[in-house]
C-alpha cells in the first residue's frame, strides 16, 4: 500500500472537493490509502454520506485551518493544530507516508514544508513548478511560478536544475528544453537579474538551455521548462491562464446567444468539447514544490475533486518513480 | 495643418505598412501632413506606384535602420543618420511637428527620446503605456510595459500618475480605476518593490488606487489602468496577447478541419468576426511614451498598415487634446 496524505482544508472548495479527490483516487489506484487531515466531525460527517473502501481511508484530527490572507510566517508558527501543519508533520515523522497534498496557499505550504521536511542539501530555496498544458497537447513547466518573489541569479540556476530533472525522470523527457522568460529573445535583453542568470544556464552542462522565451510563446509547445522569478512566472501563468478563461467564457457567449447560433454551435461542439477539456487545467493536477526531501504536490486554490484526484495520482507516480532520490543525486553532481 | 512625423523604417513590414497607413491616415485625416523619414530612394521609389495627395507626405533622407537587436545605448549613439534619430532631431528642433509614429524597438526609441525630446520635468524615467482591449469591448493601459525593466517604487509612483492623467486627458474617464499588477489581491502580497510600492499608491491623493490586479484579471473590464514595472508588465501583455493569438488560430483549425465544422462555422461567422475585429490588437493603435516633452507613439513591430494610420490618429488625438501641456500642469501639482 502507498500512503498519501490530503491536507483536507485549504482551497475554494474544501473540504468537499478535497474528500471527493482522494475517493475517486482510491477508485482508481488500487494499491493507495489515503489519509485525510482536518476537523475529525466534520470529515466524519461528510464522509457519512458517501460510499467508498473504508479500510483504506484514516482520519487525523486537526481542527485549525490556515487562509489564504493570513501571513505564511505567522500562520505556520502560531496554528501548529492546522490540517497544513499536522500533515506536514506526519509527512516528516512517518517514513512510511509517500508523500502529500495540499491546497492551500504557496507562501505557507512553502514556508511551513520547508520548516518540517526540509530542503534537499545544496538548495537554496525550493520552488514551485505548475505544469501547463500547451497547444500541441503536450506540457510545459514554469519554475518558479510563485513560491520566490525576490530570486538571485543562483536560485535561478537551481530551478532550471531541478525542473529539468524532475521532467527527465517522470516525464521521460530525454532532453528537456529550457528556456529563459524574459522580454524579447535576444541574448542582450531583459532587467539586471535575466543578464546575470543568461550566461549562467548557458554555461550549465546538465541542463539543454536553448535561450530566453517571450511569455507570447509559453503554449507554443517549443519549451519544456521556463525559468522565472516567482513574481514574473507567476504573472505569466495567471495572465496564460485567465485570457484561456476568458476566452471560454466568451466561445461559450457565442455558441448560446441565437438559434442560428446553437445550431453553428452544435456542429461544432465535438472539438469545442475537444478545446474545453484540453485547456482543463484540473486535468493537468498540481504544482511540484521541488527542492524539499519529501514529495509535496500543490493543488490550485480554486481546484475540483477532479484536480485533486489528479494530484494524488501525480503524488503516486512520483514515488513510483524514485523521485526524491533521483533528484537528490543529480543536484548532487551539479549543485 | 497638424504636422506629423512617421519613422517609415523599423517594424517588420516597414517601410510598406509605414508608408500605407501614413497614406491611409491622410484618406481619414483631412487637416494633417505627414513627413516621412527613411532612405529617399526607396520612399520615392515606394511611392511612385501608390495614389495621394503629393502636396501632403514629404520625405526627409534618413539611410540608416536601427534594428532590434542593437544595444540602444550603441545604436542611438552610432546611427546619428537612422530614420528613428532623424524623426527624432526634427521632433526637437521644430516646434511645428505635433507629434511622432515610430516602430522602432521600444529601447531604442525610449532611450533616444529622452536624449533628444527629453522629459518632462520632475520624471525620473518616461514610461510606455499601451491600451489593451478587454472582454467588455473597453480598453485597459498597462504602464510600464517593458521600457524600464528594473523599477524603483518612486518610478512605478510616477507610472500610475501619468497613466491616470493620460486616461482623463485623452479618453475621457473621470476617475481611472488604477491597480497594482501583483501576485494576489491581497494587501500583503509580493515582492519587496510591491509591498514597498502598495503604501505609496494607496496615500496618493492625485489617483483612483482600487488595489492589486491579478494578471489573470487584466481583460476583465474591472480596471483602466494597471501599474506594473516594465519586466512583469512585459510577460502580462505579451502572455496575454500570445494566448488570444493561439486561441484565435485554435479557432481556426476548428472552423475548417471538416465539412461539418465548416457548415457550423458559416452559421457562427458573424459572430467569429467580431471576436476576431474586437481582439485584433491593429486596432488599438500603438504605445503611448509618456513622460515626454512632445507626443511619440510606438507601434508594434508587427504593426500592420491599418495599425499605423491608427497610431497617427492617436498623435493627431493627443494633440487636439493638449495632451503634453495637461500632463505637465498634473505632474507639477503631484510630484
Amino acid at each position: 500500500m502507498v500512503k498519501i496524505i490530503v491536507d483536507a482544508f485549504g482551497g475554494d472548495k474544501s473540504p468537499e472537493a478535497n474528500i471527493d479527490g482522494a475517493l475517486m483516487a482510491l477508485e482508481e489506484l488500487n494499491d493507495i490509502e489515503i489519509t485525510l487531515f482536518g476537523d475529525e466531525a466534520i470529515l466524519k460527517e461528510k464522509l457519512s454520506t458517501r460510499k467508498f473502501d473504508e479500510s483504506r481511508i484514516k482520519i487525523v484530527h486537526a481542527p485549525e485551518i490556515i487562509t489564504c490572507d493570513e501571513q505564511p510566517s505567522m500562520a505556520t508558527f502560531r496554528k501548529k493544530n492546522s490540517s497544513l501543519m499536522k500533515s506536514l508533520d506526519a509527512l516528516k515523522d512517518d517514513s512510511s507516508y509517500a508523500g502529500m497534498v495540499s491546497l492551500s496557499s504557496t507562501g505557507s505550504l512553502l514556508m511551513g514544508s520547508v520548516m518540517k521536511v526540509r530542503k534537499i542539501e545544496g538548495v537554496i530555496r525550493p520552488a514551485c513548478l505548475p505544469l501547463i498544458p500547451t497547444m500541441d497537447g503536450g506540457v510545459v513547466g514554469v519554475c518558479d511560478s510563485g513560491a520566490n518573489v525576490d530570486c538571485s541569479k543562483e536560485e535561478l540556476l537551481q530551478f532550471a536544475i531541478m525542473g529539468s530533472t524532475f521532467l527527465k525522470c517522470c516525464y521521460n523527457i530525454e532532453s528537456p528544453r529550457v528556456a529563459l522568460l524574459n522580454i524579447g529573445t535576444e541574448e542582450i535583453k531583459g532587467d539586471n537579474l535575466r543578464k546575470e542568470t543568461y550566461p549562467l544556464l548557458k554555461e550549465c552542462e546538465s541542463i539543454n538551455f536553448v535561450g530566453n522565451m517571450e511569455s507570447r510563446d509559453l503554449l507554443s509547445g517549443k519549451y519544456d521548462l521556463v525559468v522565472a522569478d516567482g513574481f514574473s512566472g507567476n504573472v505569466l501563468i495567471k495572465a496564460t491562464e485567465g485570457t484561456s478563461i476568458e476566452f471560454l467564457k466568451m466561445l461559450k457567449r457565442m455558441c448560446t446567444k441565437s438559434l442560428k447560433n446553437k445550431m453553428g454551435a452544435a456542429l461544432l461542439k465535438k472539438d469545442i468539447m475537444d478545446v474545453k477539456e484540453n485547456m482543463n487545467p484540473n486535468n493537468c493536477g498540481g504544482a511540484i514544490l521541488i527542492g524539499l526531501k519529501k514529495i509535496v504536490v500543490k493543488g490550485h486554490g480554486s481546484a475540483s475533486a477532479r484536480s485533486v484526484k489528479e494530484c494524488i495520482k501525480q503524488v503516486y507516480e512520483l514515488n513510483k518513480n524514485d523521485f526524491i532520490n533521483k533528484v537528490t543525486s543529480t543536484l548532487a553532481k551539479t549543485i
